[in-house]
């Protein structure tokens, strides 16, 4: 029973509560010898998923510093478990009613299985929680190639879908909005809509896509950790996820099986690989872009609650480094396991 | 590494070729002193999968009688692990080329991985694996209380979709029709469109639903193995499938939060929980129905190769008994480790 | 991979260098609602492992402050994860050469594997993480029925066996000496030998043995977690011990059978018991004593090095809480593991 | 919980009871393209565990043939799990009373624990249950590197001690003689005393020495699966095994230190390493050979049950087998392990 570790050759276990002392991330089957550097690798990730960056996101003010307590010595990796501390700074345990349960919210369920449970700020369901992850994420991208490319983006907030998308992107270019949301006539739509919201105590969800570029063949590990299980559980475990799936699942389950799969079978060098697999077929690779969807709920905080400021009227923005540090993990334990494939 | 294995506190360990001798299920951590007979708990649900059992599905005729090995004595589990083997029959393997990759299937990718595959029917990787999983699926079942009833069923094939549902299904409402689509005026249309498909080479996708009623409120075991994620790896992990979500989750991500978010907050008995959530609040059920849909790509055989009959032209409706088996068996894993939850 | 973690249902990270800021414990699987308090809880185990107690262990002087950064809240367990952090203080980092390694420990053998290392007292390697052990096994007591008594005692060091023994111990009892061997005569010439030992740069091992008592029959899970093979393998995962058995190993392999097996078979209800099984049959406990030994070689440091004062000559008295702690561990899981035997 | 798997990169899971149908055992993560033969590598294996080779053993008569019934195809490996079975054939179940406890046996425990059991022979108790580590150990062998050799033998039996042993000991050298004592002359003084102790319903224990040769340094992994409690846990999970040590673990518990640490500290090629440290330093290989005990105690059936003939006197020569095939299994683990180390 270890519901607060993820992965299986790289592993992330993550600690601490929302309004308590400090958050933690602890790495283990992290390979030796390999350059770590705070300020270069970990604190830009971070950075991006820190609340207060703009006006459309919560209001708490943390500056979330990471700290290597363990299994980093003279800038490079040792091979033993690497443990991270953010501390917990702005945290009004005050605003929080222990007899209070918040619709929609972890309150209720916790209460009921727990008995017991921290109510300041969700504790440990808290969105604070993925600070976490990111942590693991920046780490896990430390052990994948060069030439692999792991950008997510905000696709969709609401009713406004980004339609008019360049065949590459880069961080930078999703970072050109607060939003995430490349095509910029549909980010300026989505801050009006956001910034209504806020003043309204209203809230939006979203759908973030990640596109994975420059995958090898052959990653993924039949038959219950195929990579797109594995994909679909790291992102289904974020707070306000409620679907996935690859490319647009939904547009699939409708297709015509003559019209969908455009793949030629045969035995040259391409045969058998299909475009409309989203990078994965049997669970594994196949060498092309793996393009994924996450879709998130409205967040749950609305009405007066909302209107307090210190909340997100919409977590898509923030989540679009959550979700790619929960693929880097994934692929990172890919890319170990595939190490174990032939004699 | 056990890519072989699902669960975490009952595990079920599968393996098998399509066109080797032999499929086996082994299932660990099942307590001792439950009742199992083979012919009333396992095989039903063996013979719901089972290929044959109607003009839309393959002409592969294989009886799929099950045969304990271990871990039952006197018609009672003794607490040591389950061994179950499905003897293969009806495999004819001459109709297999070593140098030809099927386009969308798993040929191509399992090759890159492993260099050496069984290329016979998709070895491993073929849809038959599935059957281990309805036999770990029916001894999950056993350790679920009697309120507790899965019931998936199409809620579309294609275009058609079943609109008109009553408020509960039973698993008998659903196999009245061979699609099991429980609106039998789509179903109609359904069965239409996959005798053409089967006759024209052309297949169909399409997306089970599934209904998780009578669960008490408190299962799921936060952060990573939350119900949700473990449901969808669950669901994702089966061959065809491209995505999954609570309820209609791309309309959960359109919608406004004032309008989603009907639960009522405060301190009462009900307060906090939200009808939106689909049974799942913060990783941990809420007391209502699970619903959950599992979106399926057209299967991935089509052209002359369909056209023999060997394959099915839509493996929806025989998919309906696999994603209850797997939603089973972390249902029964998740009340095993409520157990864990409090001195 | 998480070399670093021990237990199954109640897990145990640790993470932490001898001269890196801190070590740390992160406790996953613990029930919530548990009263925890750190200073009577926690602190006396870690105060029994502390250097610095007496002169006849090392001069490194560390208060080792347990400090709970989650999983507790209002006193109580919450069911997240229990990450505790103790920091390092009297680290002398200086006195370490990064180029020497020194005979019989670790520092040549983590090099071999890792490359890049922390040398500094061991970095890892050092006997400091053993405390990350107690500060799990602290916790792991408190899952366990009032009934079970868990005492361990300086069976031997070097030549001086302890011969005259009570039926029962206390850990007060123990504790009387600070050699933690209860049979004074032997403790008080244990204590000149190994003064001796520390003018003279010389070190000694020796047997610490454990009692466990007050628990049911029907603990432990066949077949590869049985009960014996778990605390096995947690004794041995103790950094000097280099062997452990049930009761007096050597001398069962030599005994005869039939006046070994002294137990009555038959149907009443002590039938099949046998008193020379150590309290284990099969692997799973049959409701008498557990006795077993942990044999330590002599600690790695002698010559010179070891005259500076800031080595153990003997480790044995400071490793009866580690043993504790280790076997606190290994039965709370086991308890844990109970609760899923039947339906 | 999978109590009845073993291994961590490399799994072995292992069914049956000794009176059931079949004993199986499935092994995954085992690399693709390994070229398999079961009669060149498995068979000859089990032949050597098998009952019935002497007189000196159980007349139980069992061919132990193995079935491959998944994971090879054309004669290698293909990364999926392989399943291998074993039939039970010469299985007299009515020997057994389910009333009867048998001492020493885990009859009584197991019957606790599970409230219901396989009362014949054992059931899922029985020394049967070793052939499915035997099929595990077979194939760890063929991940091991050809220099590595792993040979153990009966280094006593009763009071009968090997004295005069060669410097390197093969597979054949043991096999000379059916008590597996390669020191001839003691060897012919055990066989007359379990003849003695076979017509008597005496018994007798002893000790299996293991030594591993070839092993490269830096194998192992801190700190909680450390080479030496990852070997004694597998030892001590077999039957009648109550102890294990490196080397002679309760001598080296007296030794002082300044006459055991012989190693040469320092920086040069062999500094740091330690002879007396049977070949691990720090949890990890150093490079020399590692040197186990394992300390079983008298077989538990004595008296008139003894008589009847289907019990071994002594199990440590069949036990010798299975002591190498663990040790295999942990040591194959540890090489896929390696390939993790660094970047």
């Amino acid at each position: 029973m270890q519901p607060n570790t993820f992965g299986n050759l790289l592993s992330l276990t993550t600690f601490g509560e929302s309004h308590g002392p400090a958050m933690g991330a602890v790495i283990d089957g992290f390979p030796a010898g390999v350059p770590v550097d705070v300020e270069r690798d970990l604190q830009p990730h971070l950075d991006r998923r820190r609340p207060g960056q703009s006006k459309i996101t919560t209001s708490r003010s943390e500056a979330d510093q990471a700290q290597i307590l363990s299994g980093v010595f003279e800038g490079k990796t040792i091979g033993s478990p690497i443990a991270v501390l953010v501390w917990n700074k702005d945290a009004r345990s005050s605003d929080y009613d222990p007899n209070y349960y918040r619709a929609g919210h972890a309150d209720r369920t916790w209460e009921e299985k727990f008995g017991h449970r921290d109510y300041r700020g969700g504790g440990r369901a808290s969105g604070r929680e993925t600070l976490c992850r990111v942590i693991g994420g920046s780490f896990a991208r430390l052990l994948l190639p060069d030439e692999v490319s792991i950008v997510a983006f905000t696709r969709s907030i609401g009713e406004f879908e980004a339609r008019d998308l360049p065949e590459r992107l880069t961080i930078n270019d999703v970072d050109r909005h607060p939003t995430r949301c490349p095509d910029l006539e549909v980010a300026s739509r989505i801050t009006e809509t956001l910034e209504r919201c806020r003043d309204e105590g209203d809230s939006r969800g979203g759908v973030v896509e990640i596109w994975i570029d420059g995958l090898p063949a052959g990653l993924g590990d039949p038959v219950f950790m195929k990579m797109k299980n594995r994909l679909a559980s790291a992102f289904m475990s974020i707070g306000a996820v409620v679907g996935t799936g690859l490319g647009d699942a939904p547009q699939a389950s409708k297709a015509r099986g003559a019209d969908f799969h455009t793949g030629v079978a045969g035995s040259g060098p391409h045969a058998g690989i299909s475009p409309a697999a989203c990078g994965i077929q049997g669970g594994i690779t196949n060498g092309q872009r793996i393009t994924m969807r996450v879709y998130f709920k409205p967040a749950s905080t609305t009405g007066s609650m909302a209107k307090k400021g210190r909340h997100d009227p919409c977590i898509v923005p923030r989540a679009v480094p959550v979700v790619e540090a929960m693929a880097a993990l994934v692929l990172a334990d890919h890319f170990l396991s595939r190490r174990l494939d032939r004699p």
